[in-house]
């Protein structure tokens, strides 16, 4: 089977990152800047890294843009750039554009353009961390929707050696340990007997509220 | 109880959207930038904002810096803006100083100085979007240690309607079905007659190795 | 009957020549522009001249420019600001924008975020006067579709005093001529005696090249 | 006979269109542009193209400028250089020197220079897109002098199928319909029983009041 | 008799010395600068001087500068600002402009815009200082036509004391000696026995070769 | 006898007239700018011309500026890189060092560095040029001390074909007509019966008063 | 007694601590700078400090810098201000004028004006702590002339308790140890019976010869 | 033994000085600066002499920056640059690093990063000049702990040929002269009978109360 084809335009932070972690997952990474710093940086990381104007027209031509899989634009401060670069990619066919935008307004025309997917990774970010910092113990999370999260606990030392039925998570708040990260091994679907210690992490599922009151329990 | 209260220094795109979302969960929050546009945009938004030289070591003693809860530095674009507001933070006396870095060798000065905790957003955000952009039905992750992963995945037309017994991911591939996203409810700890139809969401618990096979086969 | 409203968005060469000429054509003009000098030229010129952040949505709102009939985005020199400025009247529901754009691929841009219109002034200028120059008595033009032109050409000194007949332009050129153009009167459909002097315009109908060969021929 | 030789001095928008036209007129064209890609984006398109400083009269004279039929100064957004290069060639005894002009003074110190024609592209196409955009049918127009315009109006479907006879534009409005532009052929001086069809174009002469009273009539 | 008036454009080095300096001939100045700086220093030493932007014709009007009995436009270093001061001063009706030229072409220009006079002030400043220096003794000089020069020599130590008889410049050389500047006197058509001392000063009138040659012979 | 060499660093208005100069009075000339094109300029034109850093004291050494017989320091509008320049010289050795002056401080810090010659060309000649504005016959001038001055002066129509009696200037205005310049000629030491004419030119001597009296007599 | 009364310039880095370090040596300093953040730095600190371009004369002489007994020029990175603020406090007839200089040739034309004292901290500093890198032990040094040094060593723990005695310094190397400083007290002219111990610095006089072999003798 | 080798990091004033002087001390020395000018100034000077990134983690590994005794960084005007330069130097497992502090907190943030000497150059020889400038005999001094100071005091002439039983310092002021530093001898310890003259220097150890009150005394 064919590798999967990205091309990452605009090898900033994000970008670089991006591409870097698409690299160690195995697909073949193009990437393209047009400041030389930022090629450099990636030559020898990426399948490919090349110097190029990326709102001139015959350099996607040239580069055959058409034949990758995915291009993801993540040309930073340069709005006009990015909806240039976003539009040559929908113009010579490619299937799946992915693009970054600085603001909303930004977001709202990429969308025009017909970009598949618009990201915002500063404010995405920005709401994550703001989450990790306001709960002692919350190390990740997910948001489901119907305000359903999926929680990463860490255990507090109050509540080291309990077993999962003393926690009783589920009748008194709602909400269901679905595993357990021990050091060494993960216990999914854990029973009532399993027993949580420091260092432990927990998984739990359920809504804001209820994971937010069993925390403030067990501290 | 007294709420928390949070000051963050610098206003860009990921400082104004995570002080705007510790204001939506009901903290106090001071912003701090120098730019009169960034901060006219939060006033109103946050309890207070003020323009200041956020390396005026007068503006953080004047303001009382050392009674917030937490800081976090947030200035982007000017590393030594950032080093210095860290250092004056911490003599200050300040107990919690989160700061966001635009390199790893400005993460490593920030650890020096004592910061409590070092974020790149950009990398971090670059990584969790390759992850989203490899898989086809992969919505969302958390990365637990040792290779676990709980993923969030599209349930694919091809097996809308099957039973999780029909579906066997945790003999066949390794991996849990935690819970089940359906519009209007979340089942957690679905049983094996429960059936999964498109547009519903299957959270599952396993290796990274384990989920990206299943994902390869019901697809 | 209400007069009929517009709004001319970037108050430069292009755009304060168009605002002017449809206040003299009878309509309401607001014009808008970020540069203070263009605004106090258009001052006393225009309905109302407002000085305003044209990328600024408040901006639109508080100016209330759904109520306008048409607009006209006539920002120069600032890609970027056209995009936004377009996205941003379509989205207040203007029903009629119309944008200059400064490049081939600025008006892509401009027509998926759906601008009703999109002109290039300078462009359609370079080729008018290119007509103009090629041909010594040709003083405007409009083009037809199918290769035909209506042409105003000058008389020269060489036919001066001949009659249409003599000129027997449709039988040995193929090319009508619809009206003659003398001072203080218009002959429109002229009879094959009536006479064309120097000073007089002769307005043709006809292919390219029947005008051509026609205008070689009297000189 | 010698084909006719132009020199455009400036390839910006403006006098790259032009020089464009007239190449595709038949005639010879050197394109002269002090920026490198101006040049470069002309270069095979132009029978010559040439970087150089356009205020150094070696290179007019080095350029044999004097042979020249006519030389058209397309420079924009310079004034200092738009008048220089203007003295340079008359200078020099080009006989037909065409200028386009930033303003009104710069217009008339181009004249006091001795440029043959002076043209104000963006003045006279804001005129021109005003008539269009006041008109709901106005296609293109020339202005004939005595308040005469010749007029190319779309058909509105409303009178679809009626004769000239019908639609009497010549009695009721005073203006007469010289062509009927059809798809895929003109009929030049209509008969009475000739009939228009949405999508057909008729070309009318009359005065301005006479043409916009039969247009509001039709609608 | 009423006082002759002057406006003087521009207030640089040489503009603020001529505008002084007629001061101190006893007319009335009005000086005109757009920097501040330049205007203020003129404050109270010209009859007015006015902050204005000098390409704008609205402010020649307020000024009434067609009142003026000779403009002088001394812009430095903005030939474009130059050039259109002169046409608006002309076209307002000024009689006598005088115009301060930065090059040949910058000259040229100004002459076919109708400028009265223009002047060279580093050029000729050059030449006159070339010759001060390449000379021991000449301390000043006029040139005449036809290779004629009054020149103003410092008497060398070496014929201090001699008579004009005994220095037979008339005889020898071609050269006569028109007058002799001493401390406190000048005597005007010397005698021939009139006699010339160290620190004396000769005034001369012929050829430059005679006064050369003259000049020689006396060192 | 070996010929007299100039250098002259600052190949700008003032120092390019002024070399160009020496070269035609037959003297020697190196010229040295930092700036390409003025030197590219001089090439050809002066015995040599070097582009070099003028503050860079090795480049003065290899010059063997010290050999030369005079130093002009024509360099404009940088007072730090005149004040450098001068000081080099002056250690080097050079005899006699002339420096063009921008202010009166600059002028005094020339003087205090040992330069021999400070000269102020933009501010003599405003001198110069406003009173040959003030005059409307003045052509040129030489003031000498004590307020008397050498004029030459246009002869008016009015007194065309008088003679030297008939004007009396002496008995009446106390000033000599020591010259007449005619076309083709020119008489020194004029007798009374000699006549001036229109097109003639009269050299006299007086104070300033007198001739101004003089002046206005004769108009 | 009248207290001495200092004028510093320019109230950077160095100037700053020069003027705080007289102000605490119990004299009166007026401080000046024409940035405007650094004025305020020093207003409290010093007697005044004052806002104002140092290149205008007249602020010399409002300010009365002739009364001042000495004027200090620290003004850095722009040596054409601190040439004509030095010549200006001289020509005000300031009697002590020290200057700090950026480079040699600029040092040069300090002491051409007449400053009386040139300084260049950086470079003197550069060779001051070269002096305290090189050696293990040296803690500050006076160099006298003809290579005798005064140093002061910091005593090594391998000759803690000898007495000079035993280390016979001055037979052994020729230095001479002229006080010991030991925790709370001075010996000055030691006794050979005296001892030192870690902690405790010696104070040598000796050539640097002498004192580096002593060095390396009791490391 | 092994020759001590430093590296300098910055070769402006202070750097270049502090490099020099470590050469002429007879260590090796290698120069970094980033700006090619201030390397080819010490090319041939220092040991070698680089000009590199010295952000740039590459840079220090392959110049094997670790073996290296001591690294001094002497950047000047960019704090950014110089704490980057602090850490990598210390991850790199430099043994002694010395780096300029441009103000206290760029000092702090220095010593957190883990830098063994932190020096203030500008502050440090303010304070060294303010005294030299305060007293008008001292030449140099070293400041001992509990305020004694080791001076350098010019010999007056008042006191000239007195002998130092005349002078009597220690008695009457507590002050100790400790050598005397005569033109082509320095007399270390001298005796009671030893007279100073003028140009002679003296070399005093005692308070500064002692020190300013004979100071006082001797003028």
């Amino acid at each position: 089977m064919k590798k999967m084809q990205y091309a990452v335009i605009g090898l900033g932070r994000f970008g670089s990152s991006l591409a870097k972690e698409l690299m160690s997952l195995g697909y073949e990474v193009l990437g393209i800047d047009k400041r030389e710093a930022n090629v450099d940086d990636m030559s020898g990381v990426l399948t490919h890294s090349v110097q190029a104007d990326w709102n001139d027209e015959d350099v996607y031509r040239s580069l055959g843009i058409r034949n990758f899989d995915c291009v993801v634009i993540a040309i930073s401060e340069d709005i006009q750039a990015s909806i240039l670069a976003a539009i040559l990619c929908k113009e010579q066919g490619v299937k799946k554009v992915v693009a970054k935008a600085m603001s909303d307004l930004h977001g709202r025309v990429l969308e025009k353009i017909g970009v598949e997917r618009v990201i915002f990774p500063e404010r995405d970010m920005g709401v994550r961390v703001a989450h990790l910092l306001a709960s002692p113990s919350l190390l990740d999370y997910i948001e489901l929707s119907n305000h359903y999260t999926i929680a990463e606990l860490a255990v507090p030392s109050r509540i080291s050696g309990k077993t999962l039925r003393e926690l009783n998570s589920r009748e008194k708040f709602g909400c269901t340990i679905v595993a357990i990260n021990k050091p060494g091994e993960v216990i999914v679907s854990p029973s009532a007997e399993d027993r949580v210690y420091e260092k432990d992490v927990m998984v739990l599922i359920g809504t804001n509220q209820m994971i937010e009151r069993f925390e403030q329990a067990i501290h």
